[in-house]
């Protein structure tokens, strides 16, 4: 499955619109260029739509976020969703402000996503921003915003950009991430793709666990924001395929950092890694992806 | 001629202010200090204009635009016209937008650059759109603001920030190519650095074709705002030498791009490639440019 | 002393607010994570003050400033006051333009900072701005805003972001320095701490010359604003440690330069040199900063 999904990102380079953190956009860049897409970086309101228009796939990323950046996401993502292009969101930091919060809600209103990409704790801040909506819109006000009926796997901190160790996704409650996903990616209409020690990509009926990475990447700034720059890409050469385009790029990524992790020496630290992620991925074959993503299937029957 | 024009740069260190995108800025910091220049990066109104006054030299890049940075553009721009600083401009994605485009025209309307840094499409792209706005304001009004008796050099597609395949400087077109840069020079009253597989770097008068580089600096995002920002430096160091200067600047970035290449090891890939260069370049002599540079000259005779 | 204060920044692993420039905040963020502390960016004054609480820890920096940003340093500031986190300013490139000196007067008149870390150059521009403001204040008009009694340790001229060689605190003048930067710890209520080839760190009553670093390091951008970023960081995992915390942090860049550099090969330059200074941080160990810092300390009797 794998196999087929990364060569057409070689085949097809897509050119991506990546709306992005001025932290992470040359990380993005050279991912993108390593996987074979292009990327093109543009925030200005005046610019964003005509930007997309040229472009195959569109990433919205929200660190330093800005309000002329907003109305560029607003407008870029209307714009793709006409066009049928893949849109991503990554919700970066979403619970660290409310304009970040709000931005995410808004976003979610007002365009349609492929893939939303996030840690555990961005996504559960996510969902309870949604259902705290939908309850304040339905009974007229609410009491503190919390729901309180779905389990352990509502609520979730972020700390900064990272998700909360309690949010960890773990062997144990694996079962319920899978569901928290589905449950997820129903409410949204769109794929989710959750990071952690262990990987989930999912949509309504089918969901793929994925035990690829390391956890030397979380001391890489910006390798999330990488890898949805990455999912925009393969969603973008894989037409209407966004469940797989984003478990494979997801399975990439975590090659990638296999790789770049094995490679490093005595004195490499994070970042030589960091290079070295963006190299792997230079040099990673469709064949080598596929021998060496290493992910179950879980489908609703 | 080569040699000393890189040995003012690395004795005289000229500061140079470059306004820039944020995708590429550290690396185009980091190659200014590699040559032996400085660099010092301020994009609002409220500072551009003393900031140019401090520097030798000033680089203008139409990456992640806005309107303050266009205000800082054109203020800093006619402070080192003023001051008789060289400036450069690299309308990096022009023909993408109508901000780019439209701030690319304005710019060469209102500000003198010495040296003007593009790829063939974007070279194009600029041209057109002068005769464009000759003819409208010519004529009154245009039908489609197509010119039609120039050649196949005319129009310029842009793929986002890169070259249009069908653009491309080969020997088959590079008689073809340098006229265009010569004429282009003519009109804009600058000197054209067109990057390609064979760079041409032209005033009215006489051309130089220049064959460093590799095609895998096309992998490297910012490769052409780290030239830009390096052709300004030259520049600075050289007064009155703009041919000679963005030349040697071109031929300069070409071989570090090559010995950048020859360092590539087996896991080496675009990530670890950025460093190189780079570091290609902070180890650069005047004597080894001089060595590997190769191009032709033609002169108008 | 230096070993149990780098042992709390791997144990705490404080969250730093870091308001920076685009250009080197890349670097800032993966050195935060090197050290073991983690970096949020978020310039912006919808969010500033909500990250900011988030947090443990404030830096400001004022690279490529502008208003939105100049709001968001202000009242990021006064809620870490208000917090009792600790706040860091890096005025950099101060005196290159009236908004960048004028924006660090303002931050110290609102703001109370536990560090200011600067180079020579800056610190004197900083310490001459205030002067002239109180004479001003005082006196109602004033000539020429120089003062005029307290030595060659006045005055300060910036070349754009790098210290002017005038400036370079050296052996010959270093008690002299030492002088100054109490002097200026006692204006300012806060910590010097100063970069040069001696590095400077001092309260009113204490101060640490540490002999730690390299030359090369002024050659690789943005090695100033991580290590404003790093003393935050030491900073806040060392509450009512100013003064040690900003002396470990020096300390600990020095020595990663002194590592990177020797890893140095043939054809490394300053761009492997970055990634080197990183690594070297990502590996440091309490016990081997203890035994690399070199420094003096003098004490008021």
């Amino acid at each position: 499955m794998i196999n087929p999904i990364f060569e057409n990102v070689r085949k097809k380079s897509p050119l991506i619109h990546t709306i992005t953190n001025y932290v992470t956009a040359n990380d993005c860049a050279n991912m993108l260029l390593a996987c074979g897409a292009s990327p093109i970086m543009a925030d200005d309101v005046e610019e964003a739509v005509e930007i997309t228009s040229l472009c195959h796939g569109l990433t919205i990323n929200l660190g330093t976020l800005n309000q002329n950046k907003i109305s560029s996401m607003l407008s870029a993502g209307k714009r793709a969703n006409e066009l049928g292009h893949p849109v991503i969101l990554d919700p970066v930091g979403i619970g660290a402000s409310k304009l970040r919060t709000e931005t995410a809600l808004r976003l979610i209103k007002e365009v349609s996503f492929s893939v939303i990409r996030a840690n555990i704790s961005e996504m559960k801040v996510l969902i309870s921003g949604i259902k705290n909506e939908e309850k304040t819109s339905n009974e007229g006000s609410t009491k503190d915003g919390k729901t309180s009926n779905e389990g352990s796997m509502e609520g979730g901190k972020t700390r900064g950009v990272d998700a909360d160790i309690s949010d960890q996704i773990t062997e144990e409650n694996l079962a319920e991430a899978v569901l928290f996903a589905q449950a997820a990616a129903r409410k949204l209409g769109a794929v989710m793709a959750i990071s952690g020690a262990i990987d989930i990509v999912a949509d309504q009926e089918k969901a793929y666990c994925i035990r690829n990475g390391h956890p030397m990447m979380r001391l890489v700034t910006g390798t999330g924001c990488q890898l949805s720059a990455l999912t925009a890409a393969f969603a973008a050469a894989n037409p209407n395929m966004p469940l797989e385009a984003a478990a494979a790029a997801v399975c990439a990524m975590g090659v990638c950092g296999e790789i770049g992790c094995r490679r490093l020496s005595e004195m490499d630290g994070n970042a030589s890694y960091r290079n070295y992620i963006i190299d792997a991925m230079y040099h990673l074959t469709p064949e080598r992806l596929e021998k060496e993503a290493r992910y179950e299937v879980y489908e609703d029957s």
